[in-house]
């Protein structure tokens, strides 16, 4: 008998109430695990998806075939297909992991009061962390492995489009880890494809510490507004370049083609560039058709209009959008201030720069932008865990609370006051 | 003409909105202050609540009676009443905040990465902190001072019982402070009490970085549930000292009695005393009764109902239950593991303690139980940013993004990483 409605979202709930459960019993396990277990256990992982490559590749190749025929667009599809090749890069990273220091038990500051009570600030594994993402099966390698190098318990819920692929990954990753005693619980994977079950996992503050969802700029949005559980909010990426008057030009012209051009689909791809007023009939002449040329709708505010041909008038709205596409909006600015104004107005606070010679507009610039990053004379982006120096992440974090900018091993943990005493008692 | 509801509910949200606006602009003005700016600011702050005692005293003199007609509870009115004397004590706190070092602009890492670029990760303000807390008059001052020297603006939503207090109190900081530039806009009183006031501060995602509730459980609950604005969940405490089977019995009483008596309405007191079983029939006869002596009245397992008497008995509620009183559960539990046990089911993650002779015993409970404060031979009373050296707090967080524990200057912070470059552009 197929399920009504009300029986199917029950049982959907239910999944992800067994998860948590699960997830909650396995935390304090894994949180006691010595490094040297959690490295082993990620070089079998590594391993695993390489030996058992071929069985993860034929489920991809499901998801693939389902996604072909839902025509689902084709740079979706591509995020969503795995190659021999893309699996050996995702065993590397897994590696990577490993190779990090173990961020647990980092004992951040201490001290011996006046009263004899020695008091430590002891990093520790955040519990049990939830992952709401879309269909790119390299994320649910990922966060398994930062989450466990962490210490962590991971509860992953991916996009309904690489479900295949995911349930082959995470009993392959399951399995290679088993021997190393890591209970079952450590990683959860919400089989359920009904909203219910992304609706439960929104409220599950009973197991769940910490949620981070991981997709489009709307699906973040709703996740970290409609959920009761702590979230960290990842990924818009509303970003600016702002060719400053005493800028080189040619350094601004190739810092701002990368910026857009290098891989339009991230977030931290120029949107929005801004330019110099003094500068403008200068250098757009420049960029402008460089842009064009490799494919670049350009649209333009008046004055943009008024120096470059086909440039498209670009709105209100447009200032405010993340195209993730070959589309720049293009706006000329009076002054630095101006440029800082537009960029705290419409910005997504992720990535934004400054192409200058001056010390003082750079300096300013810095002060004044508020965003995760912000650079001077360079390209947005390099905004990315491994190009910080950081390693892996699982994502870029946009709000300010907990985490700003790449989410790294760091992000994954939560700190506990130690006090030892001799029988201290408060008057 | 008395406004309907509607346009009662209405305006409450606009003076939020309102509020918010000046806030986000003052935000960057007060980001931007030198360190002694503040200082200066902070020592005008405390030498005007003294001056003005007197305009202030008789504000909360009006709160009071009101008060006393409305029957508040007698440990509510006293939370409310000011005095010369406690006016000293806040103005002192607020001379302490300027003695303390500036968060803002501490470089907390940075490196030079292989391709050149400078990277550093720079702590910077939060923008606009909301803060939601009860009658406490003292908040209004402490907030503001936390806020300004941790380069925020404030907005305030005081309890409603306090709002002639609160008003008196914000005219003085703001007329003392405006002479150092400081713009209005830093501190913002909601003066309505409208419940759309609240509610509206809790969805205001456009202005406010952060919204920190500060009260009851229940309330700290409810904001931290409903609110769309990231939160930091402040203060329950359920919290527990275990008597393990080697401790010395003159200290664990000690220290109970401490944990329990010395202020029982405060968060990190001792709400369940834990009792290991082979040492039950005879540390319990000694702590029992001192306790019954001060006036606490006893809820008991069966076993420690076997061995004490006018020993009420403990409901499965009782474990769960925050008493804020003179009311103390007692169980026998079998070993350390079940009193671990005991903590993570029933406990609120906030100070807990165990007294020991045996070190590993110890370090098993430390690393165990998830608290922000776990301690060893020392009463839970301390956790509290002075005692702890962090200097003053607003609260302490029981969750674990961002910040556990005491919320001191540093809790008011985020985090800008700043790139510098030579024209670098990505692969």
């Amino acid at each position: 008998m197929t399920p009504t409605p009300d029986e199917a979202s029950a049982s959907a709930e239910l999944l992800v109430e067994e998860a948590g459960r699960r997830a909650k019993a396995a935390a304090p396990i894994i949180a006691a695990l010595p490094t040297s277990v959690k490295n082993d256990a990620l070089h079998d992982i590594a391993e695993a998806l390489l030996d058992q490559g071929d069985r993860i590749l034929i489920a991809n190749e499901r998801d693939v075939l389902n996604a072909e025929r839902a025509r689902l667009a084709e740079p979706l599809i591509d995020r969503l297909h795995l190659t021999r090749s893309r699996l050996g890069a995702i065993a590397d990273g897994v590696r990577e992991v490993a190779a990090q220091a173990d961020p647990v038990g980092e004992v951040l500051r201490g001290s011996r009061r006046p009263n004899g009570l020695v008091i430590q600030e002891i990093r520790v594994p955040l519990g049990v962390v939830g992952l709401i993402f879309e269909s790119r099966p390299n994320i649910t390698v990922d966060a398994f492995s930062l989450c466990l190098k962490a210490g962590n318990a991971a509860i992953l819920r991916g996009g309904v489009d690489a479900m295949e692929s995911n349930k082959a990954i995470v009993e392959v990753m399951r399995r290679a880890v088993q021997r190393r005693g890591i209970p079952e619980g450590a990683l959860q994977l919400i089989e359920s494809s009904h909203p219910s079950a992304t609706e439960r996992l929104m409220h599950l503050r009973e197991y769940l510490d910490v949620l981070i969802p991981r997709g489009s700029m709307e699906m973040v949005r709703s996740v970290c507004e409609a959920a009761t559980v702590p979230t960290v909010e990842t990924g818009a990426g509303n970003c600016h370049t702002f060719v400053e008057r005493t800028a080189r030009f040619d350094m601004a012209a190739d810092i701002a083609f990368n910026a857009k051009v290098q891989r339009p689909g991230m977030v931290n791809t120029m949107e929005t560039l801004l330019v110099d007023r003094p500068i403008a009939a200068e250098f757009l002449p420049i960029i402008g058709p460089r842009m064009q040329a490799a494919g670049v709708e350009l649209r333009g505010c008046e004055a943009t209009r008024e120096i470059l041909r086909n440039v498209k008038p670009a709105t209100e709205e447009d200032w405010y959008t993340e195209y993730l596409a070959l589309i720049l909006a293009v706006r000329v600015v009076e002054n630095l201030d101006q440029a800082i104004d537009h960029i705290s107005r419409y910005g997504s606070h992720n990535s934004e720069a400054i192409v200058t010679h001056d010390y003082f507009a750079a300096r300013r610039f810095c002060e004044r932008v508020d965003a995760a990053a912000v650079y001077v004379n360079a390209s947005t982006r390099f905004t990315d865990g491994f190009e910080f120096g950081l390693g892996a992440e699982l994502g870029i974090s946009t709000q300010k609370l907990h985490r700003r900018g790449p989410m790294g091993l760091r992000s994954l943990t939560t700190w506990k006051w130690i006090v030892q005493g001799e029988g201290q008692l408060r008057d």
